[in-house]
């Protein structure tokens, strides 16, 4: 392989010659070799891509960089927003815990790249415009990386996460709607309860993913507050007055999203409770999904030796030994992403409790869980809606016959005969292996025409109408 | 011991004479013998005297319980809700996971002293009112035992959690401000930074906790809302029309608290992603206060070979062995319970996701760790805020020591001079030993004159001002 | 309140005339107001009973302590041991991290106690033994409270988890022998799958906690060591030469349990890795519990309209509201001790991963979650045990008509005919509602005879016997 | 793209002309579009690879395959083997939790391989060998993915995690035993404390360490045990006698690992408690590099502001605004690791107690999370090791500076003059900023030769030596 000499403070590093990156991203790749390579996710690359073309606007309006650079600047910020550049990002999540290689990537590249666009070659002569005293003007690691992280978290959130739980949100609301009639038992403690409708079943869950993205909304306006002009320990040391504000009104230009700089810059650099506010609500949703996601599967159990209310579609064979299976395999990927997210929730509280003083030192890795979670919840919601809860359909026929079998049904003549003689038809009937209408005759209790009217199931789920 | 009998649908039990319970009370404590006796907290049952006091006024307005009932029922609640039966609720919380046997034993209670207050003996004659039919009438456990838990959690956070917070959030903001011209050394990484005052440092607390206690409040909205009137799989069986708000209204009265009826019943008894959605702006605000708690300890570490720079009251010998040691203890209590409440968290996480079909069967153990931890943060804020926080002082003598010592100083000078000048004049006097502005002015960088006038460290903490 | 004055290294304080504590226990409840009062489990004051007198031992036989107050701490210690004053140690586990309030209060009770041994009155007169300097010779808190944890965890799993565990294993093996002819229709992702026996399900149970109590005791070498003799940091400051392997000899005389001297007393006060490890197994074995007690439900589920393939016992009413109903309490109480363990893991590692330099100062906090565990999981099974698994029985008429029902048996066809056409044969079965073997005639590919004699569901769970 | 059709049983697909695999992977592909493609880690196709081979040798062995096809299937795994077909596994982890088209995707690829080995053109003719008949005989996805699963992670946690982890507690022991005679100040609770070596210090680091390789090991047996010969329930439906036995011993030779067959199949299909147990170690060992992660960037923090006991080597530029700094990066790095095991930890008993019946289906979660928490800490412990401990050095001016400063000396006066004594000297030190040697003689405790003969920090780190 070619090389080429790129130096940084502590001297000269050689650099693969067809790579834009410089001297830092490549001792950051020789001293970090965690893992895969190249794990730091590129949506916080585009973060920062934003914040960088953001900053040199700002610097530019506020007089301490010329035009030309600036715009040379936001030349090579746009390349990488349009996915131009994305090989020249090799480092991983477990490098330094401010991120500051991470910056320093994108400085080096926007400065390399710029000297060829200014029609020099790499390597040669000085650099057009500098990584830290050009790109990385009125910035530092601890400020710039938060912000990439928010950037990249509420993008995320807003064109995957809401999008995906919404889109399965609605159909279980249609289905809700269409079952509203069909009447089935109830189960609590798993075992037969009083019924109620497919519909109001459903309506649980649609009410769950509600409250989950209303409590996911809550945390935005946290996670909108950006750090940038905090510089290195949130005094904004380096920066041109009025910074800080100027370049957050860039930032939510740039993006479309509502960016607004953080009242407390020492907050925003030592800790990252918003990220932790905004996973806490992420995690929420998954435990809501695995709800839906169990029972689902549970209601679609057999064909003929489960619970088989639901039919839910077939998308592929389910076993590669017994043939003609047929799996909720959509369940499954869902839950497994839950299962994925709550863990995914203790590693970021791990990394932000362990803040220490002016910085917390865990940035890498708990963005990338928040984005890894965020995308897998967007996706697997979109996955489960398009391949499972589309086609959703009750086995009517199965429905019937649990409902008429129930002993739960009994339930209705307490408010008649009171509990206690109720439940003396019930154990009777269970006993015996019987019918509640033969047993509470037989007792005693109910003439025939009492019971066929007092116990009708549709007339039982009805008060929550 | 003198027993006396006791008869539910399943037969006679023998339960302590002097005991107000009834025999499904009873059948619990022998069935559960899990952990130390009485374990289920208190404040549920506190929850289920208002939900019982305002069942039976809704009942008795409704028109399906007398007066007299209602008054029976309502005078028991009042006296349990002054304390004077908190010897009669013996069960723990690893029984049956919806907590029927928490409400039998509320309405087993209720039904004996109602007929001691009506001037009968336990256990002789009919009961004067039955723990079914009456004082559990309109109700089912699976929609009172969650508005139990909603009730008990709503009462802590705005009695215990949300005060205790405030008041060391307070403390700190005072502390904040008595502290704002005291310059310091900053540290990222560990290592020294940039200069910042105390004033600001403590800022940053002070906003994790505002934006915990913002997090916070905006769960409550989903906590307020109730599940009775679902009775038993949320259809509201049983109950007569217009129960479900009317009931909720009198909890609103009875406790004062914004309770309303859950808009759908369903999510209320099957999940409790209210109280998954709560817990989890209380981890948010544990993982903000090991952050302070680690900060602080390390800030007033020493008193001689740490840092130094904070002064902390010296509470206790603190060591048993080394004469004259004082330690953080108060920062110790607090992240331990830090600790505790990122556990907790979890065992809420892994119970909130396992609600099967029409019913979420960890009730207890999901109810026992939010009380435990909303009552252990509130607390130990105000154990900190008392005996540690109030008494911070600055160590003036070392923060100047360490504040002139500082290398970092000399990113002042990247404005003037350029990042990598200013790096090496850094790197020189580190290896030399020596001071920045001897190395500066060595490297003809710099003129004496300008060095004073550029590296001021109280210039350095301004632009955030 | 009458008070007497007590004094440490700080001054005076009030102390309640009746109690035997001194000025440090009481400066603890004052300054530490956190949760209930007396958490800090008495198992751990237990344990320190039971080291301080092996400590006074050793002190003797090294001749820095003379036997009449040798044989004064241990009477005190005995007495202790007896539950004669259990009353005595009211402080929190939320104290100083390292514990040193709880040796203290030891400390104090052995003193004040030994006071009135010797005929004399508390608070007059120089204290026979004093609790530092005789009580507390050759110790430090940051030794003895881990030394202490160890001894509570090791006998609490000895006593308690170890043998709850084996109750519970060795009823399901038996059941599994029981069963071992009873075919039954298998379920993979909750479908119908192809045969096997109760027995057979069983036995994966059995082979869960087999596999759980080894690892359980792989980590009890670890438990064993104790951290005696390491004093303040480790170094054994303050001890005689060869007090700590002589201790740890007098412990392991006085519990009858194998302790040994930590080899690295560095580790034993700065980590409590041990804990992390033996926690982990208790993790491990919930997680097992949590499916055993989840399958069982499940397979119990019903009685008619669920799978309903086991029957369970009736231990008590299951609902308020559902006349007859009847729950599977015991799994509910069982899963929610293993939510429990699952959230007290994360405690312990957030403070195991937190120790800093020479001391880890989340003792209490680790040892509190770690006993509570170790009583919940022994407790459970054992009442698991008694109340659910020695009832369990099939329901062979239910069992019989699920198996005859199911598709799956088809795959006994794969090495007659090739998956393919036996896929063909299922799915034609499932489309039209008929039995495998009218479509397997139907589609040319076997004679009756052949169906008859490949297809038997006793033969098809014989491979693994 | 160009396209061909493949089949399954339920009908025809695309698939992209130039890949290997076949309908079943196709329809995956376009059902589980959920996170990056190809996310399913590429260790568990080559354990696949292993046992596919395996499976054809006893097959072959066993009467039920002829050597031809052997042959052929064993060709195509070698290959797998080599890398030469990595890009022809497409599938994600968030897939059916069986892991089914993963082995479908390898049964697939296997047979068109076959096919284009023996000559023929993919797509065109019968297929040499059958996907399902030939190449997955005698097997499921049941047995076969714990399978793969359990050959990926024991080899990882042999090839990278045993040997990272021994190389970084070797050249600890290393430097403790350097250091062993360099006597600096002890810290407990943050605060000075007395003396111990610098060698005594990272001793129980390697302690903590050896004691996780122990723990890991310990779960190695459990992890050697495989699931192969159950196929779907754990019954061994259509298996050749001996299959199970056999085919262990063939995955034992070709992988060269102590691996056996599972005594109990129900558990290896049903629960993943050998991921349980073995992520467990890999989370204790987390807990303890945390810790050691965390000490080491504190004792090198400064280097002029901090504790600075400790010089790390200086890898790269440590601020992008602050020139000159360097951070302890290894450090942040490895504590990162550890915030992402921890909450793997919890992503896998999520999983792993949600198994069902006769199949866990987390699989793909569990395994992944397992392989990343494996391959993490094996890299991050050779990241740390190389760029960070070898370079450790005592920085011995400021070690004896700090030393000499503290007050804790005071303690070897206790055994001298009691603990009372011994703290009044030091905080009458304290209170004056004096030394404790100034006090000792001023109060009259000890005469100036005593003091010089009983307090010297050489002497009180030796106890334990």
């Amino acid at each position: 392989m070619e090389y080429r000499i790129e130096k940084d403070t502590m001297g000269e590093v050689k650099v693969p010659a067809d790579k834009l990156w410089g001297a830092q991203t490549e001792r950051s790749r020789n001293n970090f070799r965690i893992g895969a390579p190249g794990s730091m996710p590129l949506e916080i690359v585009y973060g920062f891509a934003y914040l960088k073309k953001a900053a040199a606007f700002t610097n530019c309006e506020l007089g301490v960089l010329p035009i030309e650079k600036r715009d040379l600047i936001a030349q090579v910020c746009d390349e990488i927003l349009e996915g131009k550049h994305d090989d020249q990002f090799p480092l991983v999540i477990w490098q330094t815990g401010s991120g500051t290689q991470s910056n320093m990537n994108v400085n080096e590249v926007i400065a390399n790249r710029a000297h060829q666009i200014a029609g020099k070659t790499i390597g040669e002569g000085e650099k057009t415009i500098q990584p830290n005293d050009d790109v990385n003007k009125s910035q530092s690691s601890n400020d710039t990386f938060p912000t990439g992280m928010h950037i990249a978290a509420y993008k995320k959130i807003l064109e995957v996460t809401i999008p995906g739980i919404t889109q399965l949100r609605d159909t279980l609301k249609k289905k809700s709607e269409a079952f509203k009639d069909v009447v089935k038992i109830g189960r609590t403690h798993f075992m037969d309860a009083t019924p109620l409708t497919i519909g109001q079943e459903l309506s649980g869950y649609v009410s769950q993913l509600d409250h989950g993205l209303k409590a996911l909304e809550n945390t935005l306006p946290h996670l909108a507050e950006i750090a940038l002009g905090g510089t290195a320990v949130g005094t904004g040391l380096n920066t041109p007055k009025g910074y800080a504000k100027r370049v957050s009104e860039f930032i939510a230009q740039f993006t479309g999203l509502p960016f607004v700089t953080a009242e407390n810059k020492f907050e925003a650099l030592a800790a990252h409770d918003a990220f932790v506010e905004t996973h806490g609500a992420l995690k929420q949703i998954a435990v809501s999904l695995n709800k839906i996601g169990n029972d689902i599967r549970m209601l679609a159990s057999g064909p003929r030796s489960g619970i088989g209310e639901l039919i839910i579609p077939a998308n592929e064979p389910g076993s590669s030994i017994m043939p003609g299976k047929v799996n909720p395999t959509q369940c499954e990927a869902l839950t497994m992403v839950c299962a994925q997210v709550m863990g995914n929730d203790v590693a970021i509280n791990v990394g932000g409790m362990q803040g220490h003083f002016e910085l917390n030192v865990f940035k890498p890795v708990m963005a990338a869980n928040l984005l890894q979670s965020a995308q897998l919840i967007g996706d697997a919601c979109v996955s489960f809606e398009e391949h499972c809860a589309q086609g959703i359909e009750p086995n009517q026929a199965r429905i019937t016959e649990l409902l008429n079998n129930s002993l739960m049904l009994v339930t209705a003549l307490n408010t008649k005969i009171g509990y206690y003689k109720a439940a003396e038809i019930a154990n009777t009937a269970h006993k015996n292996g019987t019918t509640l209408k033969q047993e509470a005759i037989a007792l005693g209790y109910v003439t025939e025409t009492e019971f066929d009217e007092w116990v009708k199931p549709e007339d039982m789920v009805g008060a929550m109408k």
